[in-house]
């Protein structure tokens, strides 16, 4: 791979695809050669989009064009587009070469299947499914590299995966008991589009759950551990918090007879040892949201209860960087040969 | 007055309609026996629609028609809709003999030529201009009762009359110098629609200033203040603040020679004597927006610097209370000859 | 009993206090004799401790005095004070005759021995905390009546207790799996001292859970749903949300096989059939907290997974008010023979 | 000058000194060789102070001693010091032969006679007092290369002078009315330490202003714009704002004869032509905090109302960084001769 590379971001208008900008501006060997929105209109300036930008980028944001992304040239393409937009745009980018970083949900779940109950729409590609990489970065750097066709996984999959994972692999949870998973995003989660559910009356001074047993990350979540998607195995509650970005999962799970808390903070460091942006929390401090709002990290902390085994554990992320943005980045530096750390702080 | 009256509401899905239907609902002699949308769709329980209300009321909210309105046969009916919507329907309300209390703009300013610019459209009905009585309740009461059309003030407005007002009356403001009226009001003032601008997101954690020269509250402040509507006079910016509910105003003018803070202290003491719901704070403590926040209060303050005679006076209320619905109430209940101070704590 | 009585507020200056305050003002049949603080200091006036009482109240704020308090022969004493504090001045308050509503923590558990661990100290009166009476007012009526010492529920136990405790005592809850609840609580339940915890800044766009498996209101819960106090039967989890007022409780337990949705809705709607403060959501809508903020109301709703009989259930109540200051007074009125709703809009 | 400096934070257990602490440890240049706090206690890691920068650095915060702090030889010292504890211990520092950027007010007003009244000290060294350069980058480059004592802006200051003081400079602004900055900030400027202030109870959901005509940055805002210290020619009053951070001003001031918005424009573009993290607003949009907020910039940005040539001007600042931590490197950078963004984004 060669020591520069071109990179474009299309659904640049939206959250995602601000935060992903702002860091491609940075990083010192990928360069944003072109933006583009998710759908048509006008082309208007990065910074008149995000002000937040004035003064770092003259780039401007164009209607949406294959052929005018393909001219760029790009050796990476960053989707920050709706679900059903993915899925359809994908396969005519693969076609420029170039290595793509979905962010959205249209090519994560293995099973096409699952699509029309959980995205609403009929999946009709299930041969990309079989061959796009699950972008969770710590459990699969040896798939991203050279990787085509990246999912990058959901904001709660990646606050509950990084820890849990790791326990399941190495046997410490028990059977018979669901895996409980109660979590809490921030308002970003919810998209750029002011709806009754991101009016700052309706969530300011209130917190609720929605979805429940209904969201479509439940799925992402089962396949990611390796679990059946039933709630007996996994149950996944998402919560409305009334701040910007963050989100902090609380799981619920039985630890094998024995199992002390030692044990999993073990695991947890032995699969991390190499993880820059993993950081594990040994100490009486859990996670807290605040930590991880701003950055690329995951923060990952437990509470065992040793008599019974039963084990409260704690994963935070800002859900617009490592929960989007900045695992993007992180994957597409693995797959195109760079420090995964690069353009990050 | 017989000691029971009817109410209507119309405009009841938004802040404003549900927090007067709320007074209403504990309203010792008014009972509410109506409430309508301020466009058509469905009968929807008011529960429903403000699940605040579950288990306080079992009325529905209806489609606008007028005639179903005047089935009802109000004393009075509140208007919480929107000012073209109120512009149009008053005329044919004000037929059924009910006192209409008009919380939009549509009948506030006396000068009709002013409705283009500010707010629009064309006044058909510069007659009703002249009849509709200002409810500013603690400058107004002889004028309100047996009042048939009762323009509700501005929010804003209200936070800047009730302490500027009694200091013109009195003679103590100087000349030469523009009253500045630095004011920020919380989310609920831009009402129940999702926008960019209620967004969460675009909300929380910032501050901004809107409208600068341009809000159609400057008039209506002219007008009551009795000065002239150019920027010689008075100058109001809004600003928007990261709450739900509440204005606080921070208002800049000069004092003539030898006016103390004592002199204004004492102006407003005369003045809110009888006020039930003007605080005037005359220790060191500035009014706060928490100190009036869900309350029908208006809490003014001042500070003066007496070498020079420049005064910082603050007017706090909670805008969708003592700046919407408890004024309107307010006002209905001096108009219909009840205690002022009626259905409110 | 007659229909007025006489009532004193101890612990004046904190949230709960202020609240109570509040309510007693406009109570029709109890008279706010009284304010005292939980410590020595000087007579302040309650509107300079809480500027939001202005104008509502000329009363003042004592020192804590005994003798003082009992001077002014109340009927009912409110003590929103510190644990340690109540555990000290109940026994010589209940020789003055009162009803005393003891907010604290001080005599909720049955078992004395809970004390040091909990609360960090020996309780010393284990006689009393046979005869106080727990004031979860809706199990609770026919003990309330008459009742001298009750002991009010803490607030994360009421958000619980009121939805689980129907469906347990109904015989609907399986064995086998513990009842998880997965709380979050606004900032007035970590009181009005400053603390790095309450904080703006900490606080303000994080969230965090805390004293996770060692909460004092674990064996409070334990003790009033009647399963043990461990982590097999009950976990409890708290949570910081960055709001000032409000709970609300995700609850996961198991239902026997073959109970629906539907029998967990006909048991609330039997047992709160004529509870006032006890809103049942039947439809597709959860509680929320900003339904239950600046309300009496404990709100309740649920979700259930019916191949499994897995159900997540919501509990939601203002922590200041049905979580402390409302609940005293229903409680009271209970106890006085008021009508339980008096004082409550 | 050497390419490479070393660093050291006094004062790294508060806010300012956390976010330079941040900003040193990407600096390519300096090297963060050593944390104290401002008093004594333990050492502590960075880690457990500010668990945000777990995994960014090992260092540990020192007791404040300075002969461990001269041992560590150097070239520039940060001091996030209280007034008092700056005031005092800079001499001692500058026999260091490093470069001291003291980012309290201790060295900020040219006149010692006003510190007794507004830090609550008497200076004792004015000959420093002279020797200082008042550190607002954009106007002081020149006396800053090579500068040993830096006294860097106040929060307040920094977001008023950097819009008004051109505008002064080259003659637009009108006699005969004074400057109003009605200034309103988030919590951080408030400092660490717990008070009733910064409480989230407090602050939430409210608004204020505080320290009306009394407040300390008023003498530093008259000294930075070259006018005098009277209610005459400057009056500023702040607010608190519930955010964490960021300062947004609104300044009313009157133009002279003929001044337009163009006028104001084409200054600030001249002054600001090469000042990286100066932003002028010239379309429509005027700066708000979310824009500035975990930046380094000040946007600045006007409404002229040209009849009466009143200007209302808008300048945002993130408080802890422009307002403090960025502000201070930036001024370190230009001493030491690195280039003057080094180590920000």
């Amino acid at each position: 791979m060669s020591s520069q590379a071109r990179a474009v971001v299309a659904g640049a208008t939206g959250y995602s695809g601000r935060d992903l900008i702002h860091l491609l501006l940075q990083h010192p060997q990928l360069e944003l050669v072109g933006a583009f929105a998710s759908r048509g209109g006008d082309t208007v300036s990065l910074a008149t989009i995000h002000p937040q930008l004035t003064g770092q980028t003259t780039l401007a944001c164009q209607p949406f064009d294959e052929a005018a992304l393909a001219k760029l040239t790009p050796d990476v393409i960053f989707l920050g587009t709706p679900n059903e937009f993915s899925h359809e745009v994908v396969p005519a980018l693969l076609e420029t070469g170039a290595t793509v970083v979905d962010l959205s949900g249209a090519y994560r779940l293995h099973d096409a299947a699952l699509y029309p109950k959980y995205y609403g729409f009929e999946h009709t590609r299930p041969d990309l499914l079989t061959k796009a990489v699950y972008g969770l970065t710590e459990f699969a750097r040896a798939a991203l590299r050279g990787a085509k066709l990246i999912a990058n996984p959901g904001c709660y999959p990646t606050s509950i995966q990084i820890p849990v994972l790791p326990l399941i692999k190495e046997g410490l949870v028990a059977d018979g008991q669901p895996i409980i998973c109660d979590s809490k995003s921030g308002v970003t989660g919810a998209g750029k589009s002011p709806t009754s559910t991101t009016h700052f009356v309706e969530v300011s001074e209130s917190f609720k759950a929605y979805n429940v047993f209904k969201h479509r990350h439940t799925p992402e979540i089962a396949q990611g551990l390796g679990v059946p998607n039933d709630a007996q195995a996994i149950i996944f509650t998402p919560h409305l918090l009334p701040i910007n970005r963050g989100i902090l999962s609380t799981i619920y799970l039985k630890l094998k007879q024995g199992v002390t808390r030692h044990d999993v903070l073990r695991v947890w460091q032995t699969t991390f040892a190499d993880a820059p942006f993993v950081r594990v929390f040994a100490e009486a401090q859990l996670p807290e949201i605040k930590f991880v709002a701003n950055t690329p990290y995951c923060d990952i902390g437990c509470v065992v209860e040793e008599k019974t085994g039963q084990a409260i554990i704690v994963g935070a992320i800002d859900n617009l960087l490592k929960g989007a943005a900045s695992q993007a980045l992180q994957n597409a530096n693995v797959a195109l040969g760079f420090d995964e750390k690069a353009g990050m702080r």
